[in-house]
């Protein structure tokens, strides 16, 4: 059966807070929507994160991070902001930018249509509060959203169907919507940051790794070779793969174009291509 | 032709600030919903106001309300809270509430799928800031969704399709939403509030009036029996019935059952019912 094209596109933290940066990359997301449309070649899911602007709210408002063992815990008022601001802010800045320029978002949690359904986080030492782990993906309503032209924009906030809303990792989230959907699209996850894509030597931005396979990146682990930062993203990446993800691609959000040529970032792929 | 039922239900400020109240509402909503949608009798869009959560918001963060005129101003940093309250934690709070009765709510504002464009309010002497008049509603993207058995859940945050969001005014985005489904929808359009309806005597509660039609309200102004503060809310009924709605009910939002039957609150009609 042939499926159709799909990138799911996560936008990272940094650019978020850089208006200039984050116009720039909605401007090249806007313009391959509108390309692809016409040629019915791909589809578009964005998902993006917080930046520092959650943060930044706290501290004015008095709210003190929560810390436990070195980790950050969402407690109520926490939640309160990151809703505020991921949902709220972030997500419609984002959707009235790509609508400025023609391109038909649509922005949604987790919560909205049931979309996805997460449970709070269980860790044997740690209460991270309002933190979800995700249980399920409703896929159809992507779907019916994708059929009729919409490009949907995802805030990392979901629910767990009791009337808590939680914070979700947004890398994750961008992997378990690529893994779910990819029974009805051959799904292409992208994961863009400010890096140019994985590089074989940190301090050298030019190092850039064009690909890496499966067995590659086991050996490069081994040497060291993979800053240790990088280990879980790929890590992630790779179970994404062999969940049936077709490509996922690491590399600098103001690339959008190229990335998704091959012609800059870091591609992984399970197996060598043929 | 027969056209479907839709009723479109404006939740007021107070409501919002007092969660027992509010989930008194959404609990009455939820059953409303899922029986008709078992029976196929009606269906919902929910639009919902900002409470003084905004305002509490500003205060803790030392903004000072702009006024002119005595009329308040959304300037930039008034838009980036009421984007935050309205669309961010208000609409999701609602979401996952409806979520958790097994109403499948699907949060949106009127930047999403362009679904309400605007522009900032002209006025003669005063410069409302970043205040939204309704240009056009986009009708299809509500039809598509209710015909997939959602519930929009509406913030009244709009944008003007040039990048820029805009706050509108609740009362006026759920009478356009009424008008212009209009042609697609039998629809009525419910303004709950804290009081019983449209009261013969402000000050006793048991007075309420429970039809008004057109010829009636003309006389009930000349006499003075509607009280001053009702004025503007049911010249805007009015029109929304002259445009097309069927007809506008006003009362108690923990009535919602006794309000759709009739049996509670007060119903305007253009004309008598025969």
């Amino acid at each position: 059966m042939h499926k159709p094209l799909l990138y799911i596109i996560k936008v990272g933290g940094n650019l978020i807070d850089q208006p200039a940066r984050l116009q720039s990359f909605l401007t090249h997301l806007a313009a391959l929507t509108n390309q692809a449309a016409k040629q019915h070649t791909y589809q578009f899911i964005l998902i993006h994160g917080g930046g520092k602007l959650a943060t930044d709210l706290s501290e004015k408002l008095g709210i003190t991070p929560q810390l436990v063992e070195g980790r950050r815990i969402t407690d109520t008022e926490t939640l309160k902001i990151v809703t505020m601001v991921y949902a709220g802010y972030i997500n419609k800045t984002i959707v009235a930018q790509l609508q400025s320029l023609h391109c038909n978002a649509l922005g949604l949690t987790g919560a909205d249509g049931n979309l996805i359904r997460a449970h709070k986080r269980n860790h044997p030492t740690i209460d991270y509060g309002w933190v979800g782990d995700i249980d399920t993906v409703q896929t159809t309503l992507l779907q019916q959203l994708l059929a009729q032209g919409y490009v949907p924009v995802l805030a990392p906030i979901t629910h767990n169907q009791q009337g808590q809303l939680l914070n979700t990792n947004a890398d994750t989230l961008a992997q378990q919507i690529a893994v779910q959907l990819s029974t009805h699209y051959t799904t292409r996850l992208l994961f863009t940051f400010e890096k140019e894509g994985v590089l074989e030597d940190p301090n050298q931005e030019t190092s850039v790794l064009p690909t890496i396979h499966a067995a590659q990146y086991e050996a490069l682990k081994k040497t060291g070779q993979i800053s240790a930062g990088m280990i879980p993203k790929l890590d992630n990446a790779f179970q994404a793969l062999n969940a049936g993800v077709q490509q996922v691609i690491i590399g600098k959000a103001e690339k959008l174009p190229a990335l998704l040529e091959g012609k800059a970032g870091t591609t992984l792929t399970v197996a060598h291509e043929s």
